[in-house]
């Protein structure tokens, strides 16, 4: 190492530059949570602008993390969908809370991969210890463990790879050829993780059987059954039943005791995906609304959703851990480690690294405690109750489902023939999204499309839902005047 | 919402509290980057401390941050393994370069989730962008293109669905029962990874077939070819072959173009785990020494590995990523968007949920500059060249594989016995580790107990590399002792 010539230690950028650059991010981000509602939520750019505003080539170079901010001032940041917007009511609104936000950036600064205890003690202990705080939260019974996946799409996927391991343990060796089908069920509304579960497990799309539900949109357990009866009887192999507590689309919650019943009574794999709603279950009256959540197999919550966690954070709650590290432990040489009884974050799915996504979560929840948690949640459905009741007293419009939480889904009915009335609710909705004071998402319900207000964000206020509520009104008398004009 | 006794609004901490906690969190980032080295590398604790020390319950009330972090700092940061300690020389180290601490806390800040351009115009345009400079550094052909994933176990588990998606299409749809077997191919040194791919996808461990390598480790082409033959005249369907590139265990390099000849005779899916090493691909005499990789129908290279970028970051290069779009895209009517043409991340994965993680790779590859990322690598092969050298040197000492990058495998050879020989390694790893100077791994080859030591950490400098090779020599020579002193 000698030789002029020869590499020399340069290491991370200097201390000083690094300490700049941390304390600018940090002034960045607390502006950014402060002005937030001053951008549009839907930024004004089409597909390529932003690509087309930056080198194609890497530098050659350093360059000062001075002039990358401000290149992230000016072209990322106004880019982006404002998803810790006021006004941001599309999809399931979600939040990264202050806390959060210091969690995500200590666990960059630790930088530690908890792929086996030895890797990262206090980063598994601290996320089996947060798991279970949750649990608690959610009146769960002790025998529940619970790990962090990035999002409820991995955690699904992992309960419906411990079903299939249950049922058809010769599927870690043999795979799944020779074996005849296994099905899953869950309700035609049901999230659409649950088929690129079963695509990715080999499973199949057409062996995920999507029940019928009711008026309610929830799954019929009549027709549950007769699923069941119809595939057992065609030699299928029924493994899994998913439990939708908070539908995508409506917003529904499943008879999870029912189906519970039928899955004990048929030795089915139950997995409640209650990744947005169950975090309302954190306050004694919503939980009540989702009974049966103790009778699951597997339980999803998604932290990153309603509890003020940045992405990502997906809880999954295992009645028998066993069964999934059964399918999925496998550890070479360069991965043993001599202490024994140890959680082994590594042999929960098929990932070996893991981020310390524990931190953020810890710190959220003591940032709030529970029962701050249960204030904004409560706030949250309150404002929901009122939005509908608005909708519900204007004749212009109609609720399109229950909304026993904080989604509300409605439709116009403006006095147009029925084939003209989703034409004319989705040319409202972008209107409405074209304000940029608010971002409301749709879905089809009974073939019919409806607007989603999806409240959730923990800067979101009476007034924003105003807002949108003015924003959609304007929009109907808007678009009922554009029709009028049109020749 | 008039009530007295009606939820109000409260939203996040106050902003003077969430600034406070974010400036402290970005002084406790710098100091723990300064002050690193002063901890062991491994901390002292036994299994279940950590816990222990927290309360088992959550918190009713709000906490303060400061009081957060102050546990924080007494019981987490001490805990972790210092994965970001210039003394981390196990399994492959990894760092957090200030940049991408930056990008990390923006990204939280932020909290996009790009699961659709329409949801995060900036973060698609970045990922894709990001992915495509890299792609230019490793010297690869335009039509490669781009996403992450979190983990290199999550990239070549795609690739391998996407090897599925083409071999056999049906697999969507119908799942694989009722398929014959599917096979796939890689070295016995190959990442566990790939078997836990195989065992999600239900192709079952049994039909990963672990090709024997040759003397120095490299996959054994003419093993390759016999096992394809074997296994097609059996019935079986081989789908695709694994190419390492940088083995975990010794280091080794497969010969990809030989084996890329294979897979385009036989129609084979080649995939290339360059995980670790594909990083030193930037330097044009380390990709003189992995041919092929322009060959392969998907690359997998972790910026999180070595390119400085936080975990986690991992790039899936694809010829034709509409494959993997093919098996994956599923859109349910909550999801549509009107943009047509525009990359949509969901499409990618199972995943739904997609955090902005193109931001800290973009921060890191701008911070340092391609000539700044090509001279710290420089500098770890070199440092990796002198401690080969001197463990040549020493006759208590061999080398256990080539090391052409980064990676130095070897073990003591004490005068005793063979079968005493591992038992002895074992504990003089043990002795090393003990220092908390170092953090040393291991792994068998041949058969035979081996130290690894990875050097690929930012901090790393050759003060530190003598660190290892001392506290080597002294753990020697104490073990030695022992055992004379041993009854």
């Amino acid at each position: 190492m000698s030789e002029p010539s020869a590499p020399r230690f340069l290491g991370d950028i200097p201390i000083d530059a690094a300490r700049a650059a941390l304390l600018q991010a940090a002034e960045l981000a607390c502006e950014y949570l402060e002005k937030g509602a001053a951008y549009r939520v839907l930024p004004e750019i089409a597909p390529g602008d932003v690509r087309k505003a930056l080198p194609p080539s890497p530098p050659l170079e350093a360059e000062p993390l001075a002039a990358i901010l401000r290149d992230y001032q000016a072209l990322i940041e106004p880019n982006v969908t404002h998803w810790n917007h006021p006004g941001f009511m599309a999809y399931f609104a979600t939040s990264g809370s202050a806390a959060g936000i210091v969690g995500e950036m200590l666990c960059a600064a630790l930088n530690v991969n908890a792929m086996v205890w030895r890797s990262g003690p206090a980063p598994t202990e601290l996320e089996t210890l947060a798991c279970d705080w949750l649990r608690q939260m959610l009146d769960l019974p002790a025998e529940f463990e619970g790990h962090i996946n990035d999002t409820a799409s991995m955690s699904s996927l992992l309960a419906l790879a411990a079903a299939r391991e249950r049922a058809a343990p010769q599927t870690r060796t043999r795979g799944l050829a020779g074996t005849r089908p296994l099905t899953v069920y869950a309700s035609e509304h049901a999230h659409s993780s649950i088929d690129k579960a079963a695509i990715t497990l080999g499973i199949g799309l057409e062996n995920v059987r999507r029940v019928a539900a009711d008026d309610a949109f929830e799954l019929r357990v009549d027709a549950l059954a007769d699923a069941l009866r119809a595939d057992r009887a065609a030699g299928l192999l029924p493994i899994a039943v998913v439990s939708t507590v908070g539908t995508t689309g409506p917003g529904s919650i499943d008879p999870t005791p029912a189906i519970a019943e039928l899955c004990r009574a048929q030795g089915l794999w139950l997995h409640v995906d209650a990744a947005h709603a169950g975090s309302a279950g954190i306050c004694p009256e919503y939980r009540a609304l989702m009974p049966g959540l103790e009778l699951a197999d597997s339980l999803v919550v998604n932290p990153h959703k309603w509890l003020f966690t940045p992405m990502d954070c997906s809880v999954l709650l295992l009645r028998d851990p066993h069964v999934l590290r059964a399918a999925f432990a496998v550890t070479p040489e360069y991965l043993r480690t001599r202490e024994s009884g140890v959680v082994n974050l590594m042999d929960y799915g098929p990932q070996l690294g893991r981020r310390f996504r524990a931190l953020k979560l810890w710190m959220t929840l003591r940032a709030f405690g529970v029962r701050g948690l249960q204030q904004r949640i409560r706030y949250h459905c309150a404002l929901a109750r009122e939005l509908a009741g608005w909708i519900a007293e204007d004749p212009r419009f109609e609720l399109a489902a229950p909304a026993p939480l904080s989604l509300v889904c409605f439709r116009a009915v403006p006095d147009r023939p029925p084939e003209a009335q989703d034409g004319f609710n989705e040319r409202l909705l972008e209107r409405v999204n074209a304000t940029g004071r608010v971002f409301l998402s749709h879905t089809k319900l009974n073939g019919r499309y409806v607007i989603r207000v999806a409240i959730g964000n923990l800067r979101t206020a009476e007034a924003d839902v105003r807002t949108a509520w003015q924003a959609i009104r304007q929009a109907f008398e808007d678009e009922s005047a554009a029709y009028r004009a049109a020749p």
